[in-house]
């Protein structure tokens, strides 16, 4: 249950330090934002938030904002020439984007790591490449290479844009033969991935960073619960077997490593009979990380600022076992029950509208690790 | 070691509920103004700063700043009118600004708090009446009081400013009656304090919340090291014999509650034998609570945003030891060593200029509670 850094000389790069005062770029305005600007305030930088218009609960606890498109190149310009390092909250921002920043200023992830996140198919060669299993799938872009797909994979059969899915959007299971046809049309016919279908156990995750210099820091693994494809709750660390635990804590460190990343990566997997599949990466502070601000002395935003900024990676082992819930649209108007509940740790994005489904808070649970 | 929340409906007053979201208004934008603003933010608070020119690393992590002097009674009429309840964060903010906004919205802790502990002769005489102990002391307006103040309380002799002293500013210590002359003019003659000389073995402070219903909340009795009249170290919990936590914890409810204060009182104590003497109150978050943030599931500055919104008060108990150390002025520049150690705590408050015995930042260790 307990992770360790592992320096890993081989892959060292020179190190771009940005030390506290300095000011930290980060594109995306949402709660990850937000919790991001106020771990690094925490170690005095300043923060300055890249964010198209909208609700952007991340401008209230920033130094600075900017409202952008991120197509917008002239304004991302301005927006670097005021910042000394660069990071992102989500996993969509164009990788031109990113490109056009990073040829003045630091940015972490870097663009190759965001191209591969993007695109399921790429993501799915680069997993295996890397010493890690995932589901069988294949590439669709046609009926008939669905076709092919279906009587590789079998069915159920899941069918999903490779491209800018989240939360369950982008995706359909297709359980028989004669609903095939409408779920690709439905999903566009090109740029699709077809994947075999996984009677998984259990989902769970690894949250682990890699500072510039190589070392990786993990968190131990967790145990996710979704409802209605978004998560509800994360239970950390995961009671699970040792060999599991190493297996999945060897499958994330492998595939961090390769991509050479930089910052805070979430490997999400399948836990099938004894073995991991990993579903897929995000490469940016992960909900399923939530836990850590409150259950160990270093949280997933306070380390993804130390590994951004060139600083040493810090503990990632926990001081108490946590339950993690995520508060969705209304159940925020709850604040005042779990305020009430005595030693119950409860956050909220400060989020204008609480539309049915969206994130507005999470609340955790924590006790001594040894109960 | 462990404290309980105590209610205590005789002195119960309605209470003002500000839900998250609403906007809180804190006056004075330093380091202790910026840590409650990002507490705030956890809440889904919006937060608006006050204060005058200067280096106000508050404003960084606030949703609206406005700079403004304390007696510029027409800019804190318009501040009010943006904010759903007020707050400060040093306890120096003349009487009539809390005054002329608490005529349109709540104010807490209030004026009378605030005046109070303003005055050193007011606190000591309102500190005995409310069941405490002081060092034995006198009101000096001229020589001759001094004199008189010197026969009955002896050499040394401490003779303070009544008003606006703070780390050691605005005091005196007397050891020879030759030398009281020079002292009483140097501090002005009039306004002034004597206090006898109090051979403490330890300096201990506790910091407590008071809702509006009345609850109490203590954290556990620390010990604090100072240095040059600046604190160096806070150790949490003190190691301390029953009785004598028993002791602090009982003068620092009754203080609180004789008070009907509302928000984080901070209780200075000298440990003299077996007896607690009280040195003095500050009537908001403080340096010796810092240890908090990383050592207890609610932070003092969390639970000062819980009394003044009328929200119920959290849980004081630690989950972790702790020992807490300042920063000051070229500490700050050590940062990587800091970072550097496992599971030490980093917290800098993003002020521009590191001067000699500036709070720049603090670090906390912690430790199982049972080892």
């Amino acid at each position: 249950m307990r992770s360790t850094n592992i320096p890993l000389s081989n892959k060292a790069k020179s190190v771009i330090v940005t030390p506290p005062r300095k000011t930290i770029g980060i594109l995306g305005g949402g709660q990850l934002g937000r919790m991001l600007a106020q771990a690094a305030a925490e170690f005095g930088y300043r923060c300055h938030i890249y964010a198209p218009a909208g609700d952007n609960p991340a401008f209230e606890v920033a130094a600075e904002a900017t409202i952008g498109a991120y197509d917008d190149h002239a304004a991302l310009a301005r927006f670097a020439a005021t910042v000394d390092v660069v990071t992102y909250e989500f996993e969509n921002i164009p990788v031109p984007a990113v490109e056009l920043l990073a040829a003045t200023r630091p940015v972490f992830p870097d663009a190759r790591a965001l191209g591969v996140t993007q695109d399921r198919l790429a993501e799915k060669d680069f997993i295996n490449g890397a010493g890690g299993r995932t589901a069988p799938y294949a590439a669709v872009d046609s009926l008939a290479d669905a076709e092919a797909a279906m009587a590789r994979l079998g069915l159920p059969l899941v069918l999903k844009t490779r491209r800018f899915g989240y939360d369950g959007k982008g995706q359909v299971i297709v359980r028989e033969a004669a609903s095939l046809a409408a779920a690709v049309t439905r999903l566009g016919t090109t740029g699709l991935i077809a994947e075999g279908f996984v009677p998984f156990e259990r989902e769970v995750s690894v949250v682990l960073a890699r500072g510039q210099d190589g070392a990786v820091a993990a968190y131990p693994l967790v145990e996710n619960r979704h409802v209605d494809h978004i998560l509800d709750e994360t239970i950390a660390p995961a009671v699970a077997d040792p060999a599991l635990l190493e297996q999945a804590r060897r499958v994330a460190t492998g595939i961090i490593t390769e991509l050479q990343y930089v910052g805070i990566l979430a490997v999400e997997m399948f836990v099938v009979g004894d073995a991991i599949l990993v579903n897929e990466l995000a490469p940016r502070v992960h909900n399923s990380g939530h836990w850590t601000m409150d259950a160990c002395a270093v949280s997933q935003f306070e380390q993804h600022v130390r590994a951004i900024c060139g600083l040493p990676l810090g503990d990632p082992r926990p001081h108490s076992r946590a339950v993690m819930k995520n508060l969705l649209g209304a159940d925020i108007d709850r604040w005042r029950e779990f305020l009430d509940e005595p030693g119950l740790c409860f956050h909220a994005y400060g989020k204008a509208e609480a539309r049915p489904g969206r994130k507005m808070g999470h609340v955790t649970r924590i006790a001594p690790l040894s109960d």
